[in-house]
């Protein structure tokens, strides 16, 4: 009988639901447990005092795509392919034109779930190409409601392609024609419709009595940004902050329904998202990243730091807070765990399990590497950070008005030229100065200490990697989204021009 | 028997006691309930939860005697006489050799309580004056054990003597020699002195049965930062962190006492600090303000806007949270509330009874007036704030590295000329731009209406101001503190130079 008790123990955990949900450019500041000033997070604050916050949790990119593939992966997108060499340390992402997109070679989470019987959902932004062979369905998901890519204009469809929304394999209509966004009021009724099938599915999965995996990867706080009319001028904070309370409430009905069907305790639930808040559309349209320096982007902490919740009654307890070292990545090795798989072991994997760290209040020490694009730019471990590179963006696009560091200057950190400090990188301590402004010393003894540890960390991260093939250097308009499946039924096929791939401009 | 209920219930408000915790140069953003990313202040968090947290509460100047003035005056330093006219728009306060302090004229919390038979005690910084009329002791407070300035140096007492630390009307030794801090360690237990002086009074009046009034004004945040040698290095944030953790330590034992003591819900707590955060000091020094613009010495939100939690159990509702714009000049008209006393009625009083606010949830419609000296730099109405001058510090002492705002800068509002806007006030939305980043544009309608509202207050406010006799304009050598009452018992009685008064130099 002890016995079996061993055997039903992790065999009930084996069976955890999983739900993450995903948000776009919110930063870490964007919510009241996270000191945002207007405090109008009511349901992720209740989330956060019934789970654990993460207060070092980080993206492994500071651009959606390449964080959105390390997720799926557990991987750095320098090895899972999602970045470009078209330039140096430049931040690439997946927009219409890209030919490029996940790798048959990687393996996602969901495939792997699909082995412990899992049936997978995802709802929402799904980034990692939009070309037939990277369709979310071909990679382990078992349903699809969302885009492809970012819900950016033409607004009209004249000129190229507006982006499609799909159900599951054949598109549902397009952004700005079927699924309206008013760019005059801010008004869209999509995190509604999102709720609603998360709710659904969830309800469903219930029904079954399956395991599920469900990425709620909503795109409200992305611009540009929307609400639903009922949250319109709600907000102290503008539209932005209309968009983040529509996004609150939702995940306050998400938890309530899995209260309410009896499974919460079944059901480990995670809140984080993709990169910092989108400093470069604030204020109207962009978030918090509250003390911390410049935004997404960047590989300070403004860029890559994220808010985090993890939230799982009877087994997180309450009012939990850790500094773990976190980043999305783990997500993917901690679901695994959670369904009592294994990660894969042909292949370097980033991600660590979190659980001991939510259930037995464990820390792990583990660095957090700040990538952009093929460039490794810092390195934290413990409370120091190290900046091999730093560069914010280029005069060029600086002139235009594009600043990912609004109202924030720190001279010789804050560069606009690449600046390499790779034989004396700077070196701040996030403790002591969480808002990097106030490089230590070379000559201390404390910088020797803490550069010495981090490089044997960057001489061992570097030593064994495999970069993997770059997938996001051609660009080609004739892939954009002119006639994706389903769109005969709909009338809604756009003739694609002649093929002309090109190399991808990657300006920051 | 109807009658006496009405008479009981205002009469058991009426003998509430006070504990006003006022911390020394800590930000907004210092505490984890406030999203400071350590997260180290489980005490105060914990007394956030239980009480309500104010969110939009401000000092009366971004200085520490003005600042103070006006808590226990309830009125604008402006008036109280604790400001300068020896420059424009400069900051003063009670360095050793200032001649002026609190006017006889005016009238303190503590005076007024006495009427209502409660018995005062200050412990920590006073301010307000060093010279004997200004004694606390002749302004209505019962006991003291505290120093009248900042514990600055000279750390040895030759050149110019060591701050007194008092025990009521006499001295009971100097910092740095009878009461150590050790300036290499940032070793002191003065925070655990202050901590006890609190719980034994606070144990007498409980004995006593008398209503009290406890003014805990400490300092270990003020540069220089001190801890108890068992708080030393047990922070992420360094010294400063250690300072906040044992004064964190402390609230949670003052707290609990009141509840040991059977008399938590008899008595009225508020924790807040003086002005924000002195950049200047950090990181070593200095605290935290959050998402907020510049700190200490500064009227943009960083220097003014202050941490504020509210705690009374059975009295305030767990948990909440208010965005009343609220003042420390209230804590005078809200003391006086709850002892059943009227504000004085032959002078202008700029704090309001925040009970409406704390007890019943009501929203007050009030502005705040954010003075830098003898002038009036900008105004909040509900979300917005007009700045008719802006100045950070001048270039020539920004030359010197004395930096109000450190890594931050922004066009035409971090001036380092005072910048004069009072025809076209630079307007912020503090909801969508807490950093105060984005000035609205002059053409638009927003812009238009909220400006004339603020300049109707601006008007009526000015229309009726009497400004007080100034009392930080002259300064001598000779009356600082050679010999404090007390001093010959102790052998520390220092010879006083000749009287040379000048007027105080004030470059900020």
């Amino acid at each position: 009988p002890l016995c079996l008790c061993w055997a039903l123990s992790p065999a009930a955990a084996a069976t955890a639901n999983i739900v993450l949900l995903l948000m776009d450019d919110m930063g870490w500041g964007d919510l009241g447990a996270f000191g945002e000033p207007s405090k109008e997070t009511p349901n992720l604050d209740q989330m956060a005092a019934e789970g654990m916050l993460f207060l070092d949790f980080y993206t492994a990119s500071p651009l959606c795509s390449p964080s959105r593939a390390a997720l799926l992966t557990g991987r750095l997108p320098v090895r899972n392919g999602f970045y470009t060499t078209n330039g140096h340390a430049r931040n690439a992402y997946t927009p219409q034109d890209i030919v490029g997109g996940i790798p048959d070679s990687e393996l996602l989470l969901p495939e792997l779930l699909k082995k412990a019987g899992y049936t997978n959902k995802i709802i929402g932004k799904w980034h990692l190409g939009h070309r037939p062979q990277f369709h979310p369905l071909r990679h382990g998901f078992d349903e699809w409601f969302g885009s492809p890519n970012c819900h950016f204009g033409p607004y009209d469809s004249t000129e190229r392609p507006n982006i499609p929304v799909y159900r599951d394999w054949e598109m549902a209509g397009r952004y700005y024609e079927d699924f309206k966004i008013d760019l005059k009021t801010g008004e869209a009724n999509l995190t509604q419709l999102y709720l609603q099938e998360a709710l659904d599915f969830i309800s469903k999965q219930q029904a079954s009595q399956q395991p599920f995996f469900l990425y709620w990867a909503i795109d409200a706080t992305h611009a540009p940004v929307y609400a639903s009319k009922q949250f319109l001028g709600t907000s102290q904070r503008g539209l932005y902050g209309d968009a983040v309370r529509e996004i609150d409430d939702s995940v306050g009905k998400i938890l309530k329904h899995l209260q309410q069907l009896g499974i919460s305790e079944n059901t480990f639930v995670f809140f984080t998202s993709d990169n910092g808040a989108a400093l470069i559309s604030a204020p109207k349209q962009g978030g918090s990243n509250g003390p911390f320096l410049c935004g997404k982007q960047t590989t300070f902490e403004g860029g890559m730091r994220e808010p985090a919740i993890a939230w799982w009654p009877g087994h997180i307890p309450a009012g939990g807070v850790s500094h773990q070292l976190g980043s999305v990545m783990d997500l993917f090795s901690t679901s695994l765990s959670l369904a009592g798989l294994q990660p894969p072991s042909d292949r370097q994997i980033d991600g660590i399990d979190l659980l001991p760290v939510i259930l037995q209040g464990k820390l792990i020490d583990r660095p957090i590497f700040y990538y952009r694009g093929n460039e490794l730019m810092a390195v934290r471990a413990g409370l120091y950070k190290a900046h091999y590179w730093t560069w914010s963006n280029s005069w060029e696009e600086h002139g235009k008005g594009i600043d990912f560091c609004p109202g924030q200057s720190v001279a010789g950190v804050t560069t606009h030229t690449q600046e390499e400090h790779t034989h004396l990188p700077l070196l701040f301590h996030l403790g002591r100065d969480p808002g990097e402004k106030y490089p230590l010393s070379f000559a201390s003894e404390e910088y020797q200490r803490a550069v010495e540890h981090i490089s044997g960390l960057v001489q061992q991260h570097k030593a064994t990697l495999v970069p993997g093939q770059p997938q996001l250097n051609v660009c080609d308009q004739a892939v954009m989204n002119w006639s994706p499946p389903g769109c005969e039924k709909l009338g809604k096929c756009l003739k694609a021009p002649e093929s002309d791939p090109k190399k991808c401009s990657w300006p920051h």
